[in-house]
């Protein structure tokens, strides 16, 4: 239980009815989109402005009482479960789109705002922001930017590290700093913004946040492709990068998981082919035209089972709206859904979908995958139940096999939903144990006393609390 | 002096050719291309590999030992000087192009790779590297990676650190480690690839380095406006970008420098004219033919002195080999050249060289303006004369006026060249006592004695030594 004191100060810093210490409230910040890791906070906050936030953390800080930022708690690696219990900074207020530069091509913004909110903002004034992760419609900027968020455009566009120019944070101790800024050359330093974009809240809390923007592309086109084979989409992938295509996006979902996508969006996908090819290419009319044109024939060329085109804008945002709601259709059909994201340089694509289909068999676990087929980031998503212990330790295990065979495959543990909890484990076999302690002298130089989001990515040892589960 | 037990230990390691002493040697490393900074090296060894690094760095850590790191020297901060000596650590034998991975869009090198030559390389197998910084016929990539180089084309492509996907590098302690790789996606903890680029040597000797590649643009074209007023350049720049065209560069030289660079070059250009932009769009055929008319439209109704399309790839290659002529062209006129980078948002562009023409009357100084328009990064520089102390007095006060203005612009003090000594008395002005302090705090924790290039960027105290002039 948190101190009286510490709640009556945390009200005097937000106001009352920003502090929230019901049971039923404490619940509802107790897990995030993660299944399985749960754990209450002591309090919720909802700071209001940066000098809030700054009283917040030092008042933590002096107490060592740990703080857990937080924006839509879309995250997929248990980030934002208070672990340790403590304080959940919830960071929603924070919503506002405080500037569009047309001049520099930046817009700065609160963590708060709602992602997609932003993309519309900016494109109302001919701009583009390409990170475009699958929560997109609910999860805000501060958590795109403090989880190095992804999306289907990597591989053309990047992701949200490579629009980050400035930020505003705050220091454990309540010290305010702010790195980078509207210059698109900056070496004065060390690059403590790159250094603060995926450190999943453990460093600084994020205050405010200046973003590059593109100009909007003049056009995008969306193709599908049916293939008999898994391995067909992955020469279609290969053939066109070969052919130094670049597309925007370039999607894929296994049958299994196209099934299931099909029985939730009805859009008459077949029911006989191996894999889904989803691309898109943005850019001059002409180009465009060349490019999706030159996939569809390699695409014929490689006999597939159909090529289409999509008609309209509509048909091609219908498609692309389908190959999102993925996760939520997969979501239905058990009662836990854990979507992991192993990543393998693009190249090995096809040979780790086919590992993923064999580990998935041997373990008896029910494993679709979709994902990203230009950027190499897989989504193998495990269909269980929590509540069989002995089907969990084999859904384990089969992820313990997924990550050992991405990382010989000179892949990652986690392409863009980051540590967290459910990854820490893995994270030595990634980075190794000097790649460790290097993280843990940097996490020690931000936050001496351990208080920013304990427990998580290279926390030295958890002291966690017992999970509760109410309902 | 250095101990003769470490140099028989040197010498065992790299082998007895390999470790240079003689004061000829040492005076050859005793500076780059900065001016008026130098200090002499105690020894001068050049590792082949990453075994010998680590062996030479074991050595130094336990001896204390200062080691510099450097590819060709044409730092302009003084950053490869070896202002307390110890031992410079030449890497230019680690020349080689390891792989050209044209499935993943990826080139692993070594740090000792010229630039140029691997522009190259990288052409040939029709991809594109874009960072060219003002020196890549010499630089090495080791080198661009350590300052974060930047280049012409910042804007619409970035800098090095949007290009570099992982390294291996050692640590002081002569661990061995990587970072990154050939992933698109991967946020397995702090980002230490991002963190490493920009750390000008302080923080681990690099060893190898994997890039990002792009396809070749399909074509490019050069277009060269001559304006009457400086203020005319700035806003064709800004109506090009508001109109949401992104030149891949879009250079200017100011008056003065285009006098110096026609003597230099005899491309014949017009005398009485303010300024001069070149402007070089890629991409497609249709798109470069478009974007490239429009912008010579927006010149013609800015009712600039003339605007003229370079007819041939010859002649835009000449155009720009022009531009890339202005420091050694300036650097002939007095006995000593100081290059320097301020930058500021673009928006702020006209607004700062009006200034540096204002502050340089006032201070009865020479300075020439040219840059890239496109990014706010400026090259004020300054034509003097070393020996004349109490020019050299105001010089600094002129620069210290210009970095002032750029800060209160919104820019910053470096744009592409880095901190090294000679911006360090600026850095705090820039990033703020805290943002010292937590640079400071994560040099100790890569370089806990701090033999990391001591002197530079962040160091808390330089024991300088006193500087040789043997000419």
């Amino acid at each position: 239980m948190m101190d009286e004191e510490v709640l009556v100060q945390l009200r005097n810093i937000v106001g009352k009815n920003r502090v929230l210490t019901r049971g039923n409230e404490l619940y509802t910040y107790s897990f995030d989109a993660t299944p399985i890791v749960q754990a209450q906070p002591d309090v919720v906050v909802m700071p209001g402005d940066t000098r809030e936030v700054a009283e917040i953390l030092k008042l933590a800080h002096v107490n060592q009482i740990p703080v857990i930022p937080r924006g839509s708690g879309t995250n997929l690696a248990g980030g934002t479960v208070p672990v340790e219990g403590g304080i959940v900074l919830n960071m929603t207020r924070f919503n506002k789109i405080l500037e569009i530069d047309e001049k520099n091509l930046t817009a700065t913004v609160g963590p708060g705002v709602i992602t997609a909110e932003f993309h519309k903002a900016v494109e109302e004034c001919g701009f583009f922001y390409p990170p475009d992760p699958g929560s997109m419609r609910i999860s805000t900027i501060g958590g795109n930017v403090a989880q190095c968020a992804g999306g289907m455009r990597g591989l053309k566009y990047g992701v949200t590290k490579d629009y980050v120019m400035g930020l505003e944070y705050v220091l454990p101790t309540g010290q305010i700093l702010r790195c980078g800024g509207k210059n698109y050359k900056d070496v004065a330093g060390y690059d403590l913004t790159r250094l603060l974009v995926g450190s999943e809240g453990t460093l600084a809390v994020i205050t405010e946040i200046t973003l590059k923007l593109l100009p909007r592309p003049e056009t995008k086109r969306t193709l599908v492709v049916f293939c008999h084979q898994m391995v067909d989409a992955a020469r279609i992938v290969e053939r066109t990068i070969a052919e130094k295509i670049i597309p925007a996006t370039m999607e894929f979902l296994d049958q299994a998981t196209m099934q299931v996508v099909d029985d939730f969006s009805h859009l008459g996908l077949p029911r006989n082919v191996a894999a889904m090819l989803l691309l898109e290419q943005d850019g001059s009319e002409e180009q465009v035209v060349r490019d999706v044109d030159r996939i569809a024939e390699i695409a014929r060329e490689e006999g597939v089972a159909d090529v289409q085109l999509a008609k309209t804008a509509e048909e091609g945002a219908k498609l692309m709206a389908a190959r999102r709601s993925a996760l939520a259709a997969l979501s239905r059909l058990r009662p836990t859904t854990i979507l992991e994201d192993a990543t393998v340089p693009r190249s090995q694509l096809a040979q780790m979908v086919e590992a993923i289909i064999q580990i998935s068999a041997k373990h008896q676990v029910q494993i679709c995958t979709f994902g990203h087929a230009g950027d190499g980031n897989l989504h193998p998503t495990c269909m269980t139940d929590e509540r069989n212990h002995e089907e969990i330790k084999r859904v384990e295990e089969a992820f313990r096999e997924i990550f050992a065979t991405a990382l010989a495959l000179g892949g990652t543990i986690t392409g863009e939903h980051g540590v967290g909890m459910a990854k820490m484990a893995y994270l030595p076999q990634r980075v190794g144990e000097g790649g460790i302690e290097l993280m843990q002298a940097i996490k020690q130089a931000f936050d001496p006393h351990g208080i920013m989001n304990p427990g998580k990515v290279v926390a030295k040892a958890a002291r966690s609390r017992v999970v509760v589960r109410n309902a």
